[in-house]
């Protein structure tokens, strides 16, 4: 099987690397704008060969995956289809899809997303594991061709990924609910809070974790953001004015003092917050374990450390320094009763508190 | 130096430890609704004595810590004042106080509020060092003794503390913005996330760690943060207006498809970001570093032990696994320059690519 890259970096390098791994006969062709890049790309295994250009990584190609970032992605399937012969199929790995399944009515495309890798980039991130057990979002239109989409469905499960065939409007819509929306909120929050602060000229008072962990993906790379914001404009306006509408009922419970309204919006995301964890994670409901411990260095590794020699996994974690950065609060989420209660003996027997 | 707390709890209890450590001469009289708890304090140190009633608690006092939830803070500051003598300054902990400032027009009352440990509860987790270096805010009105918020003034400085003399009004919306919108906004979130969700029949995509950054705050205890929200609902109130506002220019921008809109909205989110964290840590500029990690029990241990040891304090950190549960993300924040390069080295040699 013959199996065309475009854009070799950190999705198009593990590609190369799974299907190398896991497809006996693969054979992977690189293409990309930078020959150092591809030269990289190949001495790390990730493709046999570099082509010089997209009609040489095509030619006999059986499957073509396109890992241009989203604002280049029209043009790349594109050129991509028009080298490829009638019998390749050729996909994305592109954050959002409407636009680029509406522009691209060619039979030999289908539209795909792996949720995996968002946070760092580069061939040299790239794992032959990256998609395993990943969800890997296929999107085929009205006239996507059978055979085709059969074939890189197999692919996609060769590469160890749980391909799931969405349309791609609700594909948006939910990929705005989840992880733009969250972003555009970070910025929103950060610069307001510059503001505020910058008018009173106070420093930012140190409130808990509560807005460290509301603004940590705020700013996030324009280079890759911008674009993401854009090709999905129309989802992400979209849940933007429910959260506003959202927004608008809270401050109106709150001006009119209804303190069960507020208690019982309150209470109704806390239930939300509990499924959507439970519903994520296999392994059981998910524990908060609070510790107050010194912030020494060496204490979250002693912690990490007594939890792992137990085989008790932490799920999630976070650290809230106090102000004199000498002590401060941790977080723990781990998945299920019985380790949930193995870490707070754990945790107890190192002489930290636990909540 | 008598004292008098009203509420041994987290901050209750702190108070009377780092009273009775740090000033020679201290008396901490405790009292509380219940005579179990305010006996577990007396046996943790935490105060000298545990009154019947708010009346002995106050004799002869000559300051009093008011330490309720802040729903029952009104009640408890007009019963200490009741109590107290002519010379006994009468102060809170509150973590809002235009409302109760304007309640109490009595000159022997200064509001005040220790920003520390709002993530853990009880009198088991008080610690003598609770305040050491953290901002405590006081909120003096027109009509207070100047005498009495010198006494008080002092009386912070030696629990560890730093006085910062702020008026009511602008307490609260500096709170509102850096501590009570991100809760709203988390809440509003994963409702909104649930919603299209349940309604799509989709799990919940792995997108990295933005929504589950966003959304750990959701949901916090209705008992603490319904009372929060409407102690503070107006400055709350305008705060989700202000957001509102910017949401609207976002949704606006998007559905122009005004890229460079959309991208200078984002550069400034990341600039705001930028300057908080600064502002608010020493040590210099705050590094992000990312590594990509295997997910299994001990791994974080590993990295915490190997920066530990080389004396990297690490300011925060975030785990992102990845959908198999194998792998992940894991981001670490290091404050200093010296400090970051000494950890990407370490994680280097460690073998885990970090960007």
């Amino acid at each position: 099987l013959k199996v065309a890259v475009l854009g070799v970096g950190l999705i198009g390098g593990s590609i190369g690397l799974a299907a190398r791994e896991h497809l006996e006969d693969a054979e992977v062709v690189g293409f990309g704008r930078s020959p150092e890049r591809l030269r990289d790309a190949r001495a790390r295994g990730a493709i046999d060969q570099a082509a010089g250009s997209v009609e040489e990584a095509l030619e006999g190609a059986e499957a073509c995956f396109c890992c241009a970032p989203v604002g280049a992605l029209p043009g790349q399937v594109r050129d991509a289809l028009a080298a490829a012969g009638e019998d390749c199929v050729v996909t994305d790995v592109g954050s959002t899809k409407r636009q680029l399944v509406d522009a691209i009515q060619d039979e030999r495309f289908v539209g795909g997303h792996p949720i995996a890798g968002a946070e760092t980039s580069g061939v040299e991130h790239a794992r032959a594991d990256l998609f395993q057990g990943a969800v890997w979002y296929l999107t085929p239109h009205k006239r996507s061709a059978g055979l085709l989409y059969e074939r890189l469905y197999r692919l996609v499960v060769s590469l160890g990924a749980r391909p799931v065939a969405i349309d791609a409007g609700t594909h948006d819509r939910l990929l705005a609910s989840v992880s733009h929306l969250p972003h555009v909120l970070a910025n929103v929050l950060v610069s307001q809070a510059a503001r505020t602060l910058a008018g009173g000229d106070q420093p930012l008072p140190r409130v808990g974790p509560s807005f460290r962990d509301a603004t940590r993906v705020a700013g996030a790379s324009s280079a890759i953001w911008t674009d993401i914001y854009l090709a999905n404009r129309e989802a992400l306006a979209e849940e933007i004015d429910e959260t506003v509408e959202r927004l608008r009922e809270v401050s109106e419970a709150l001006r009119g003092g209804d303190l069960d309204r507020v208690e019982d919006w309150n209470e109704r995301a806390r239930e939300d917050r509990r499924r959507l964890l439970e519903a994520d994670l296999a392994g059981g409901e998910v524990h908060e374990l609070r510790l107050t411990v010194p912030n020494r260095p060496g204490i979250v590794a002693q912690v990490a450390l007594a939890l792992g020699k137990a085989d008790v996994n932490i799920v999630d974690m976070a650290l809230a320094p106090a102000p004199d950065m000498r002590s401060g609060a941790m977080t723990l989420w781990i998945a299920g009763d019985g380790q949930a209660e193995r870490a707070r003996e754990l945790i107890r027997e190192l002489g930290f508190p636990v909540a």
